[in-house]
């Protein structure tokens, strides 16, 4: 196909998660077919939020610039219980079953070795160093994928807590083995949460 | 989520089709991901792209600014045959198939009362006008959806093109009923222009 510009299009939205190479064109077809000003408000928003949203430096998960984070500084959370995930979109996962009124720590992966994530890659440093500052933090919940990768991780940021004196426990194994948190129907991830187990 | 410009972006997102609302927020932290000259890259591409690729004149198709359709002006293609898809993904499905070598014409959609598509807000007018003015042009295959709007559009169109002493042809019905073409598999596309029938 000799135009260039859209193969170009093409090819940067075939970087973006979820976009299968059937739906790519659809949604090259949507960019092409909105008028100006809807493209232009789009793009606006890209980098808008690009430059306004950004990780808080507490718990890591997003937050808008100039204010202070959701979960961090609401009175109406349990200041004692920090759960660790993935990603922000874990995060969600969780809170969509209303059955967590904790903190959160949002770590940016899990260890693996395979794909170059070592656990500098990730913010388990900046987890250990919070639980030390913060003495009201009495346990921390990990919240990662029932995965060979998820398991390696909270046995390694369990042992990092041990000398801490803090209680750490993990996700119960009510989850389906091989699944993630993000793709998994709320009450699975409730009963997980509320049957969570010591490590 | 108190993330006032976070929200935003979702919802921009969500009109994007094929980003369901579980992935909508994977796409949104690839976006916030992105380092500022890959998001910069990304806008501007998409600008543009908005602003290089239009449609062409005479069959509808995607192309770029400046230069000529790849379809109409290709010396390799059968100028005696004309092709009428919905939509540019459409004509990309039959390309696919590397069984047809004719021409094209977008039509943009089907006549669909409901959705208030009434035949003026498709490119049936350009394709009467078309091929009255191309003597070259023999037969015209209606490639739309096997949906009852396809049919009847497809009807609508052989009825207009009646006066005109031209062979109209269809797909044949070896194409699943109520399937689109583009989700078609590659075998069935080609049967299916191979087999076409006379309406």
């Amino acid at each position: 196909m000799n135009v260039p510009t859209l193969n170009q299009l093409i090819r940067v939205l075939q970087q973006v998660p979820y976009l299968a190479s059937k739906n790519v064109y659809k949604v090259a077809h949507h960019f092409l077919n909105m008028n100006d000003e809807q493209l232009a408000y789009f793009c606006q928003l890209l980098l808008r939020a690009k430059e306004n949203v950004i990780p808080c430096s507490i718990c890591f998960a997003w937050q808008e610039r100039e204010t202070s984070c959701t979960w961090c500084t609401s009175s109406k959370r349990d200041q004692s219980l920090v759960c660790v995930v993935e990603s922000w979109q874990d995060l969600l996962a969780i809170e969509k079953t209303e059955g967590y009124k904790g903190l959160y720590h949002v770590l940016g992966g899990v260890v693996c070795p395979l794909e170059g994530i070592g656990p500098e890659e990730l913010t388990i440093e900046p987890l250990i160093q919070r639980v030390s500052s913060y003495p009201s933090i009495k346990e921390v919940i990990i919240a990662l994928s029932q995965t060979a990768e998820g398991e390696a991780t909270a046995t390694y940021i369990a042992r990092q807590l041990v000398s801490l004196d803090i209680k750490v426990t993990a996700l119960a194994q009510g989850m389906p083995v091989g699944s993630s948190l993000e793709g998994s129907d709320r009450l699975t991830v409730y009963r997980a949460i509320s049957d969570r187990r010591v490590l």
